[in-house]
C-alpha cells in the first residue's frame, strides 16, 4: 500500500486554507449529527515516529466541540494493563454512542512494535490479528464508525526530522534512544505495516495511508477522509432509521410459541440428590482444595472467570457463597449484573464485562452475565433480532479471547423444575427474612418459562466450546448443586495447573 | 493506645465457636439491613506484617453475601496513581450506598510506611493527617460507617512468625526483604502508629486495636466490633428515618425570596467589550502562550483544573473552545457534567469528580462541576439544606487538597444579564442549527434567576480562596469574555511555572 504514495506532493497556502476552512465548518455540523444519531466514532492514528500524528490530531479537533471527543495516547501497557488481555485497556477507552474517540497509536501496537521488537511471541501477535478483526467487526456491527490512518514518511525524512527536533529545546526530549533504534529498523517496520494493512483492511474499517512529508497535504487528506467517512455514516444511519420507521416493527417481546421437540434443558435429570451428611463430608474437602488452588493460580498468574446463570430462586447466591466461603477475599471478586445503567447503556453490551475482567491470578465470579443478551434482552425485546442472533458469535469470540490470554472460563446454568421454583417462591413469601428476595419480576419471568427454556437450550448449544464449556447443574437439591459446582471449578482449575 | 493491650489472652475452641457462630448469623442479617438502608460501610485493616490481616478479613466475610462486599488490597501506588493526589485511588474504590468496602491496608500508608521509610517528605505526610481527617469526616457526614482496626503483635512474635512462614513452601515467598527491614524498624513504626491513633481517632471513625497473638481472640474481637458498629449505624439510620418521616418535610425547592440587598453578581459591570479587531489581535497571542505553557506544565508535571460555571447561553462552550483550540489534545480533557447516573448516584457527590481528576502534567476542564451541589441541587431541592450548607466547606477542602498536590485551580463564572440571555434564547430559537442548544429546562431555569443570583453570589463569596480563586467573567460581549478567560488561565499558570 505504501509504495504507491507520492511523497513529493505539495500544496500552496491559499488552496489549503480555502479547502480546510470549509472542511472545518463541515465537521462542526457533522459532530452534532454524530451526537443526535448516537454514532460512536473511532479514529486511529498510526504511523512513523515524527510523522506528525500530534499535529494532525490537533488540526482535526480544532473546530470540534471539545466536550464531544477524547484523545487517548497509547503508551507501553502499565502493570494493571499487562495483567489483562491486550484489548482490555482499549475497551475501557471506547467512545460511547455520539462520542468521538481518537487514538494516538492503538491496539495495532501489538502487531507493530511488539512484533518487531519481539516484545510479544510470534504466536501472540499472529493471534492478535484475529482478535483485532473480531473487535473491529463487532464495533462496526454495533454501529461504530472506524477510521484508521497511517502517517507515512520516508526513512530519510524521518532522520532529518529527528535531527531537527534535537535542536529544539522544547521538543528535543521527545526523541529517545528507542526512536533511533526504531529508525534503524525502518525496513522491518515497513514490512510489518504492509502485513498489517493486508490483514486488517476491511470495508467496515479501512486504512488510509497519508503522505506526510508536506503538512498541508497530510492535514487536508486526513480532514477530507474524516468528513467523508462521517458523512457516509450519517447518511447510512438516517436511511436505516427512515427505513425502520417506514417498514420494520420495533423490537418486541418474543411471541413465537416454544418448539415442540424437547429442549436440552427439558432432558436434564433433576432427581440427583445428596444427603446432608454426604454434602457436609465433601464440602470441606472441596473448599480446602479450592483455597489451595487460589494460591497456585496467583503464583502462576492464571485468571479465572466463573459465570452463574440459572432460574430465579435456583440457588445461585448460596452456590456462589460455597465457592468463596474459604477463599482469601483478596483473590476473588463477585460482580452482580443488573440492568445496564449510565455509561453501560451508551456502550456496546460487552463493554461493562470487559471492565470487570479479572487480573491475571485472580478469580472473577459473575452473578448473571453477558448471556443476558440472548436471554432477557432477546425475550423481552430489549434488542433487535439481528442483534441477539449476532451475539452468539460475539460471545464465543469474547470467550475465546479470554481463553487465548490463559483465562479458565467456567459457566454454570443452575437448573430447577417449574414445580420446585413455585415451591421456593411460596417459601420466600412465607418467611419474613426471605421475602425481599422475591419480586414481581420473578413472577413475570416465571410466566415466560417456555421462552426461557428454549432460549437457554439454544445458547448452551451454540456457546459451549472446549475453551469455555457450559455445565448444567441439577439444582432441585441444593446440596447436589453446590457440590457439583465446586467439583467442576476444582477440576477445571486442576487441569490447567 | 497499644501498651494497654494484653497480648497474652487466649480463648478455648468451644467458647470461641459458640460466640462466633452467633455473630456470623448476626452479620448476615445486618448486611441485608445495610443494603436496605443504603449505608456505605468502610472497614480498614492496618497493623503489623504477619499479624493476620488476611485471615481476619477471611473470617469476617465468610458469611457475608459475596455480592455485597469488595476487598481492596493496597500496594505501593502505580504510576497512574502516583500522578494524582494520594487519596485518588481510595476514592475510586469507595463502596456505594449499601455496599461494604474492606481495605487491606489503606490511606494510612501515607503516615506509616511512607513516613517511616521517608518515601514522603515530612511536609507531605504531616499534611496528610488533615486530608485524611477531612476525608473521613466528609464520608461520615454523608452517612458512611467507618471501622478501623490495628492488628497488634509484639516484635518478638513477628520475628517468630516470619521464621515460621519461611519454612512453609506456600507462604515463604510472602516474607520479603522489606518485611525484614520493617521488622528491624519495629520501634519507629510503633511510634508512628501511636501518633496516627492520636491524630486520627474520632467518634465518627474510631480505631480499634486488636490483640492478635491468639487467632481466636483476634477474630472474635474484630467480629464483635463490626457487628456492634453496624448495629449502631442501623439504629441511628432507622431512628433518623422515622424522625424525618414524622416531622421534617422532604427537601423542597427553595422558595425563600431573594435577599433585598444587591448580590455580588448584580454589582458586576457588564458593559465591557472588545471589538472584533482587538479580539483577533489578542486571541492569537494568548493561544500561542497557552500552547507553550502546555508543554511546560507537562515537563514540570503540574496538573491544572479549570471549572466553567455560568448562566445558560452564557457562552461556556465557545469560551472553552478558544482555550483548547491550539492545545495538543493529548494534554487536556474536557468533561461535561450532567445529572448523575448509575454509580454516580450511589456515591458521595464528589466521587465522580475525583474520578476525573487530571494526571500531573495534564489540564482538566470541567463544563459545570461540583458546584452543582450548591446551585441546582440546592435550588431544586435535590439535596437537603444541611447537605448543601455543609458542601461549602467540603468543596473548599477538596480544592485545597488539589492545591496541596500542586494543582492550579481556576474557576470561572460566565456572567450575562437577563436581557442578554433572553436575546440569545430567541436567537437560538430562530436559527435552525442552533435550536438543539435550547431546552425547556433552560426556560425553567431562567424563571429562577433570582434564586440562582443569590446562590451563585453566596458560593463565590464562600469558596473563593487564594489557592482556588473565582473569576467572574463579564460575558455580554463574547469577545471580551474569551480574552478575559484566556488571560486568566495564562496568568494563573505563569505564576506557578
Amino acid at each position: 500500500m505504501l509504495e504507491k504514495l507520492n511523497l513529493d506532493q505539495e500544496l500552496d497556502k491559499k488552496t489549503f486554507h480555502d479547502a480546510f476552512s470549509k472542511l472545518q465548518f463541515d465537521i462542526g455540523v457533522l459532530q452534532r449529527k454524530v451526537v443526535d444519531l448516537g454514532i460512536p466514532v473511532i479514529i486511529i492514528f498510526e504511523g512513523w515516529e515524527a510523522a506528525g500524528k500530534g499535529t494532525a490530531i490537533g488540526s482535526l479537533v480544532r473546530r470540534i466541540d471539545p466536550r464531544g471527543f477524547k484523545v487517548h495516547h497509547t503508551k507501553a501497557p502499565t502493570e494493571e494493563e499487562a495483567l489483562r488481555p491486550f484489548l482490555w485497556r482499549f475497551w475501557r477507552d471506547l467512545p460511547g454512542r455520539g462520542e468521538i474517540g481518537i487514538f494516538d497509536r492503538s491496539w495495532y501496537g501489538k502487531v507493530l512494535v511488539e512484533r518487531v521488537d519481539k516484545l510479544a511471541p510470534k504466536k501472540e501477535w499472529r493471534r492478535a490479528y484475529a482478535e483485532i478483526n473480531e473487535f473491529e467487526r463487532l464495533l462496526a456491527d454495533d454501529g461504530a464508525l472506524l477510521i484508521k490512518f497511517w502517517l507515512h514518511i520516508s526513512k530519510k525524512e524521518q532522520k532529518s526530522r529527528f535531527k531537527h527536533f534535537l535542536k529544539d529545546p522544547f521538543r528535543g526530549w521527545k526523541i529517545t534512544k528507542t526512536d533511533w533504534k526504531h529508525h534503524k529498523e525502518y525496513d522491518k517496520f515497513y514490512e510489518a505495516a504492509e502485513d498489517m494493512f493486508a490483514k486488517t483492511d476491511a470495508p467496515h474499517a479501512p486504512w488510509t495511508a497519508v503522505e506526510s512529508h508536506d503538512k498541508r497535504v497530510s492535514t487536508l487528506k486526513i480532514m477530507r477522509a474524516v468528513v467523508a467517512a462521517i458523512q457516509n455514516a450519517v447518511k447510512r444511519k438516517e436511511k436505516a432509521a427512515a427505513k425502520a420507521q417506514a417498514a420494520a416493527p420495533a423490537p418486541t417481546a418474543e411471541s413465537t410459541p416454544p418448539a415442540s421437540k424437547p429442549t436440552l434443558l427439558s432432558r436434564i435429570d433433576l432427581n440427583k440428590t445428596l444427603t446432608k451428611e454426604e454434602y457436609a463430608a465433601r464440602l470441606d474437602d472441596l473448599q480446602d482444595r479450592i483455597v489451595d488452588y487460589e494460591y497456585r493460580l496467583y503464583e502462576k498468574r492464571l485468571p479465572v472467570v466463573i459465570v452463574y446463570e440459572g432460574w430465579d430462586a435456583g440457588g445461585k447466591g448460596g452456590n456462589i457463597k460455597r465457592i468463596t466461603e474459604k477463599l482469601d477475599p483478596r483473590g476473588y471478586d463477585v460482580t452482580p449484573i443488573a440492568a445496564p445503567q449510565g455509561a453501560e447503556r451508551t456502550h456496546h453490551y460487552l463493554w461493562r464485562f470487559w471492565n470487570h475482567l479479572p487480573k491475571a491470578g485472580h478469580i472473577a465470579i459473575f452473578d448473571r452475565s453477558w448471556y443476558g443478551r440472548v436471554m432477557v434482552e432477546r425475550i423481552e425485546g430489549f434488542c433487535r433480532e439481528d442483534e441477539w442472533k449476532r451475539a452468539f458469535d460475539e460471545i464465543v469470540e469474547f470467550e475465546r479471547q479470554l481463553a487465548n490470554f490463559g483465562t479458565i472460563v467456567i459457566k454454570f446454568w443452575i437448573h430447577i423444575s417449574q414445580e420446585e421454583q413455585l415451591r421456593r417462591f411460596k417459601e420466600r413469601e412465607s418467611i419474613e427474612f426471605k421475602r425481599w428476595k422475591l419480586t414481581d419480576e420473578d413472577w413475570r419471568n416465571r410466566e415466560k418459562w417456555p421462552q426461557y427454556d428454549r432460549a437457554v437450550s439454544e445458547l448452551i448449544e451454540k456457546t459451549s466450546m472446549p475453551f469455555a464449556p457450559w455445565t448444567v447443574v441439577e439444582g432441585n437439591c441444593k446440596y447436589w448443586a453446590r457440590i457439583k459446582a465446586l467439583e467442576t471449578v476444582c477440576n477445571a482449575i486442576k487441569s490447567k495447573l
